[in-house]
C-alpha cells in the first residue's frame, strides 16, 4: 500500500468529529484524493481499504468517523416482560421510569401514573386527558430481584389549583446525594393545550418512601424565547421558533458530577421542523451549585442534536449517553470527557424508549456496563387505536456485549422462578 | 448572534462528509471553538445554536454534517400486506423480491421461492436446508394493481449436478434494456457450508415470461484473498479476513447507467467482525460495457461501509440508494453524483429489509419519488423459533414525505376493495 505525504501547504487540519485525532494529525476531507500519513496499515485493514489512493468518499468518511474504532461501545438490547404490579394492566399505564437504585438491598424505581382514556385535544372539555401523560402523579415501586415489581405508593402529586403543577406531574428521575433523595419531574399548569410550555419541579426527601417535600417553583423553565404566529392553538405556528428549548423541557436527568448538580433535559421547540434526520430534538444541561438550584443553563447548549427521552451516566470522568428515536444521531451511543462536547462512539440497532438506568451497576468496568439491565416502558396499542389513546407498561432491557460480561453474581440478571 | 471572520492563517478547510461544501469554504473542527463564515445566520437558527461562539461538539458537528439540509429527503416508511399467492403462506416462503417493473400495464417481480423447514448447519445430512434461501428457485408473479398478486411460475432454477449454480439460485434482480430482460441473481454451488463462496449469475430473455437462458459462468464472483484458519467449518476463524467481499457476493442489482452496466452488491467478509456499527457490510460496484460483461470491480471499492440488502435507483445523473440494516451509516438515504462517491442525505427512523423498487414511478421528480411504494420481505417466525427457521412474506411498502405526493392517478396507489 503506498501513500503520499503531502507538502505542507496543502496539509488540511480536520478534527471532525472525533475528539480520538488530536489537532496535529490530518486527514482528507471527503472530496479530495490524497491519503494521510495518520492512519495505519491496519485501520486500513480494518475497514478493507485495499487501496488509500482510490477511497470512495464512504472510505474516506470512515477513517475520518473512526468507524475503525470502538467497537468495544456496540452491543444489542434485549425486551423481558416484568412480574406483579409491573404486569400488563388494561386499566393503569405506567411510564417513564426513573433510574432504578438499590436501598438496603432493594430495587427503587419512581414512574408516571395515569388512569382513564386519553381523549386528545380538541374535545370541547378542557379536563379531557390530553395525552398518556396528562392527569398524572409520580409513583413507586420496588423489588427484590429486579423483575417482580411491587407498586407502593404515590410519592408526587399535582398541586393547588393555580399552582405552577397542578395539572399533571410526571416523568421523574431520581438522585441520591448525602443521604437525601431528590425527584426531579415535569409539571404542567392547566390548561393542557398543544402550545402549553412546561416546566421542571423538584421534590425531595430523608426516604425514599417519602414524605416528599417540593420546592415552591419550578428549577428549570422552557427558553423565553420564539414567537407564535396566530391565535389558533398549533405549535407548529410561529413568527419564529426561538431556542432549541423555546416550548417544552422534558425528561430532567440530574447528576452529580465535577463537583455541582447537572441537569440534562430534552428541548422541544416552538414551530418544530422535520428535518433531515427527522423531528428536530436536542439536548440542553443546566447546572448548579446547590441540588435545590438555581441552575443555569450551558451557554454551549445545545449538546446535542437529536434524542429523545435522556438516558445518561457517568462512565469514568466522563459522561455517556444512549441518543435514540429523532434526528440524524438517532439509535448512537455518545460520550463526553467533559459533559458537555458529545462524540459518537457506536451506533445501535434499536434503542428502547425512556430507559431508567441501574445506579448500582459497576458503570465504570466497561463502557457499556451501566447499561446492563434496567427498565424501560412501551405502548400499549388496541387495535384500530393509535400510540395516544394507548397505555404504557413498564418492562425490562438487557444490554448484550460481545466485550463485557459482569462478573457479578447472577441472581440479579436472570430470572429465577423461586425468587 | 455574532460571530468573528478568522485571520487567513487559521482557516481550517474541511469538506467532510458533504458533497455540497465547495472545498473553499470552511468549517471547524470539532475541537477548536472558532466560528466560520461559511455558515449564514439562517444556518445556525436551523439548528438552534444560539452562540456560534459557543458551539458543543454537536453543534460544530451538526454543521459540518450538514444536518441543517436535506429535509426533502427525510420520510418514513409504512408497511401493507398483500393478497392473492403473496398473502401469508404457511408451505412457502417467497422473499428478496426484485425491482417490480410494469410492462403492457402489467406489474412483475421475481423472487426467491422455497418449501421445507430450514434446518441449519451442523445436521451431517449435506442435503439438509441450511438457510431460508437454500434449494431455492427464483420464480414470478404479476399484478394489475399492486396489491393482488399472481404467482406465474419458474423463472430460473438451480443447474444439473456439477455445475456452479447447482445448490440454489435466489435474491434476483431485473433489467430491461433495449427489449432484453436481465436478471442477475446469486448462486450456490453444492455443498453449501458456513465456508462456501457464492457467486452472481446472469440469465436473459426476450420476454418476462420467459424461456430465460442462462450463461455458461458466473458474472461476479467473490475476492480471492483472505485465508482461512484451520479446518472447521467456521467462517470467523481466518489467518488473514482479505477484501470486503472475500466471502460473499450477494445482492446483485444492475443498473444502466453513464451509458454502462452498473452491477452493485453486498460483500460479506471472512472473518466478519463486530464493530462500532455491528456488522461489517460493505457495498462494491462492478462495470461492464456490455449486460453479459465482463464486469470489472471498480478500484474504489467498498463504495459504502454499511447497508445490507441493496436498495439502488437512478436519481437525475447520480445514483441514490438506502442504507439497512448494519454499519454506523444503518437506515440512511445517501447519494452519489458520480455512483461512487455516496454522501449521507437523510436518517431513517426504520427500513424495510430486501426493497424491490417499482421502476415505473417517476423517480426524477423528488429525491424519494423512487420510494414511494414497493415490495420488501418480512420473516415470519414460529413461536419459540428463531429466524432461520421461519418463513418468508413479500409484502409492500410506501413512503411517506412531507415534501412530496405523486400526482399520479391514485387507483395504482391505494387499495381499492372493487379491484
Amino acid at each position: 500500500m503506498k501513500y503520499l505525504l503531502l507538502g505542507a501547504s496543502a496539509l488540511i487540519l480536520t478534527a471532525c468529529n472525533s475528539a480520538s485525532i488530536s489537532p496535529s494529525k490530518r486527514s482528507d476531507p471527503s472530496s479530495l484524493a490524497a491519503p494521510s500519513h495518520a492512519y495505519s496499515q491496519a485501520d486500513y485493514d480494518y475497514l478493507a481499504i485495499s487501496d488509500p489512493e482510490k477511497m470512495s468518499a464512504a472510505s474516506k468518511r470512515a477513517l475520518a468517523r473512526n468507524y475503525h474504532k470502538n467497537e468495544e461501545w456496540f452491543g444489542e438490547f434485549r425486551h423481558e416482560t416484568l412480574f406483579g404490579d409491573f404486569a400488563f394492566d388494561e386499566d393503569v399505564s405506567r411510564r417513564d421510569p426513573s433510574k432504578v437504585l438499590k436501598i438496603n438491598g432493594v430495587f427503587y424505581t419512581w414512574y408516571t401514573r395515569t388512569t382513564g382514556e386519553t381523549k386528545g385535544f380538541g374535545t370541547g372539555d378542557p379536563d379531557a386527558k390530553v395525552f398518556p401523560w396528562d392527569h398524572a402523579e409520580i409513583w413507586y415501586a420496588t423489588s427484590k430481584d429486579g423483575y417482580h415489581w411491587q407498586e407502593k405508593g404515590r410519592a408526587v402529586g399535582p398541586g393547588q389549583a393555580g399552582q405552577f403543577d397542578d395539572r399533571s406531574v410526571f416523568t421523574p428521575e431520581i438522585l441520591a446525594h448525602k443521604g437525601t433523595y431528590y425527584l426531579v419531574y415535569q409539571a404542567i399548569k392547566a390548561p393542557y393545550l398543544n402550545r402549553t410550555k412546561n416546566t421542571v419541579a423538584m421534590a425531595y426527601s430523608s426516604s425514599p418512601e417519602g414524605p416528599w417535600r417540593k420546592l415552591d417553583a419550578p428549577i428549570l423553565t422552557a427558553s423565553d424565547t420564539g414567537e407564535w404566529a396566530g391565535t389558533q392553538d398549533n405549535h407548529f405556528l410561529v413568527k419564529s421558533q426561538g431556542d432549541f428549548d423555546s416550548h417544552k423541557v422534558h425528561d430532567p436527568t440530574l447528576l452529580f458530577y465535577r463537583n455541582k448538580f447537572y441537569l440534562y433535559y430534552k428541548g422541544e421547540r416552538m414551530g418544530e421542523r422535520k428535518t433531515a434526520g427527522g423531528r428536530e430534538i436536542r439536548w440542553g444541561v443546566a447546572i448548579a451549585d446547590n441540588p435545590q438550584g438555581p441552575y443555569i443553563k450551558s451557554d454551549f447548549n445545545p449538546i446535542t442534536h437529536s434524542g429523545h427521552e435522556l438516558c445518561v451516566w457517568q462512565y469514568q470522568d466522563g459522561i455517556a449517553i444512549v441518543s435514540s428515536h429523532d434526528g440524524p444521531e438517532k439509535q448512537t451511543i455518545q460520550f463526553a470527557p467533559d459533559g458537555i462536547n458529545f462524540e459518537i462512539m457506536a451506533y445501535l440497532p434499536t434503542v428502547p424508549s425512556a430507559m431508567g438506568l441501574v445506579e448500582s451497576l459497576d458503570k465504570n468496568a466497561h463502557p457499556t456496563a451501566g447499561l446492563e439491565w434496567g427498565l424501560y416502558h412501551e405502548y400499549v396499542i388496541p387495535a384500530g387505536k393509535t400510540w395516544m389513546s394507548g397505555g404504557n407498561q413498564i418492562k425490562r432491557f438487557s444490554f448484550q456485549s460481545q466485550y463485557y460480561k459482569s462478573s457479578r453474581n447472577s441472581d440479579e440478571l436472570t430470572h429465577n422462578e423461586s425468587n
